[in-house]
């Protein structure tokens, strides 16, 4: 059976990539039939789903099915891959809000049509009609995300119990993206409320939930869900973590975003917070004002690298990174996990940590 | 049991408020017990959907039930009010990417979390914030409509029926969404083109798929459910051609919008090509100067009027209504309807194409 599940565990994300294939051609159809019009919309979100993403979400649920005894099925993959259509919701919008140019190397989605306006030579400003469809391109995935999730095969008891954790799901995801806007624009620059944030938006959304779907799909006991939630909810964290020191030191050839972005849009991460914390007068003043400039150039990026390197924040940022994989892994040995999974998540939790994307 | 259906139907709109008031007290406090810095979004959500809204989309769909032979009961009415967050979304969302100002009287949400934003002295521009908002409840509002649907306590095969129909209104809905807005960017400006997005915009999503709802619910055979089509779509597209002449000559201290904001907006609906195909070349370049400036004051709201009444668009707009309207008494009066639903469509009917708001 190991070398089985060893195979599960390595064509899991393209498995995932071909239930949500099978699924977006259904969809792409149901356009078509309803207006010829509508087929970017259907190309657009095929490319955006089918050509990148880390099937994270998808991972961690299907494991959390594992681990509580669900046994592998092409229903339980389709039913898993679900979590990548919020997923694709949450970034299209997030990438609005943000004014984000990129997302995974290619256009993001309110770019795509900002450019089909464009270039079909319509009238009115080509911006809002990129933005426009981006609202709704966005809509479109959380609705089609319960359509998969829902209409996956699995049995209606199995999808009655985790549809109140997909419930609590989104509207953490949707606080989570609150809070972070939040933090933006008030003036919160603390540890504390930056690993607040991290908490709901990250550990919670991306790894505690999908951990919970995937075992209430199963009829996991309270005690392995509360499992699942102290090897989450750390590692969520430490994920988060490491998606702050991406943000900043990334290689843009791997991250497929510009070096740097995530200071160009100001983002109040824990890195940053413990960078202020950290800082001199002289370098928080340079922190404050490069924070959130859209125009940052690299040599601009590379000041502030230094800063962040120099007051130990980065060192700091990794050490908890550290503590908080490894008591997410401490937290699923001793768990009452079932079969292979227990190797799994100790690999995932690994891959969550140490990721250069 | 006359007199109690009598009742039933004056007291349902009241019923569904009810059921909203209790829903979101319960999403509030989620909200809350996530982090008090999201009150405001509970508050304004509950103000959204209290404080208005014409209960039709629920009251379809509790028709389509009772006419298949469900019977009136309070999970009934908390299941078909469902769709008022359905529409709470599409209203948010459209508000934003319209940039209107206000809804239902009030200010729309965007607008609401600018001044949240101005009053809270927050740094950053208000309006990117409102907007960012505003993208986020109406994604809550979405993921709330299935909470609601299917935590209403109807069984589950009831709802495994209906469920088909929810995804289909809601694909349809962002579709006619996309469409209105490729209609604006577009040089169509035809009769048929603003037809068709009515049909696919209101017809379909605001009476069709209610009622198919409401009937698949209560387990409605396939000739109820293509009678309600026969009903729905005419009376759906008497419906929005009732919101075009409301948008252009609607009193605003009943439509709660300021006068002929459908202009200021640029609306291609149905009147205004009936107009554009019947002008002088004087009076067409005059309407197509007119049509999305934003600017657009009373005396320039009044010319355009003019102008769409001395066509006749207006007029034939009145008739294309009456004669729709009556197409759907009729299938209404041709269907196998159970009890008192037959009676409460016409009135629905009648309702929905003479309002004054």
């Amino acid at each position: 059976m190991g070398s089985v599940d060893a195979e599960v565990a390595v064509g899991l994300s393209a498995r995932v990539t071909d239930a949500l294939r099978s699924f977006l051609a259904a969809r792409r159809d149901e356009l078509v039939a309803i207006g010829t019009e509508l087929a970017p919309i259907g190309e657009q979100l095929t490319s955006f789903l089918l050509e990148g993403g880390k099937r994270l979400r998808p991972a961690f649920a299907y494991w959390g099915w594992r681990g509580a005894g669900g046994t592998d099925s092409d229903d339980a993959v389709y039913a898993v891959a679900a979590l990548e259509l919020v997923q694709a919701s949450a970034l299209i919008h997030d990438d609005l809000m943000d004014g984000s140019d990129t997302r995974r190397g290619q256009p993001s989605i309110h770019r795509r049509f900002e450019r089909l306006h464009r270039e079909s030579g319509w009238q009115g400003p080509p911006a809002a009609f990129g933005s426009a469809a981006a609202i709704l391109l966005g809509d479109l995935c959380l609705t089609w995300a319960d359509q998969m999730l829902f209409g996956s095969g699995l049995p209606t008891d199995a999808l009655g119990r985790a549809k109140p954790v997909y419930d609590t799901m989104r509207t953490e995801l949707m606080s989570g993206q609150y809070l972070d806007v939040l933090g933006q624009v008030r003036d919160h620059h603390s540890v504390a409320w930056s690993l607040r944030v991290a908490r709901q938006k990250s550990a919670r959304y991306t790894i505690e939930r999908p951990l919970h779907l995937g075992g209430a799909l199963a009829g996991a006991s309270t005690g392995l869900l509360a499992s699942y939630s102290g090897y989450g909810l750390p590692l969520g964290e430490a994920f988060q973590l490491r998606d702050d020191i991406l943000g900043v030191f990334g290689d843009p050839l791997v991250t497929g975003k510009p070096a740097g972005d995530d200071l160009r849009e100001g983002k109040r991460t824990v890195l940053i917070a413990l960078t202020l914390e950290r800082a001199s007068t002289a370098q928080a003043r340079v922190v404050l004002e490069r924070l959130g400039d859209a125009g940052l150039d690299d040599a601009g990026v590379a000041v502030m690298r230094e800063i962040i390197a120099e007051t130990g924040a980065l060192v700091e940022t990794e050490r908890m990174i550290a503590a908080r994989a490894a008591e997410a892994v401490r937290a699923i040995e001793g768990a009452e996990v079932v079969g292979e999974a227990r190797g799994a998540l100790r690999d995932l939790a690994e891959a969550a940590t140490s990721r250069t994307v």
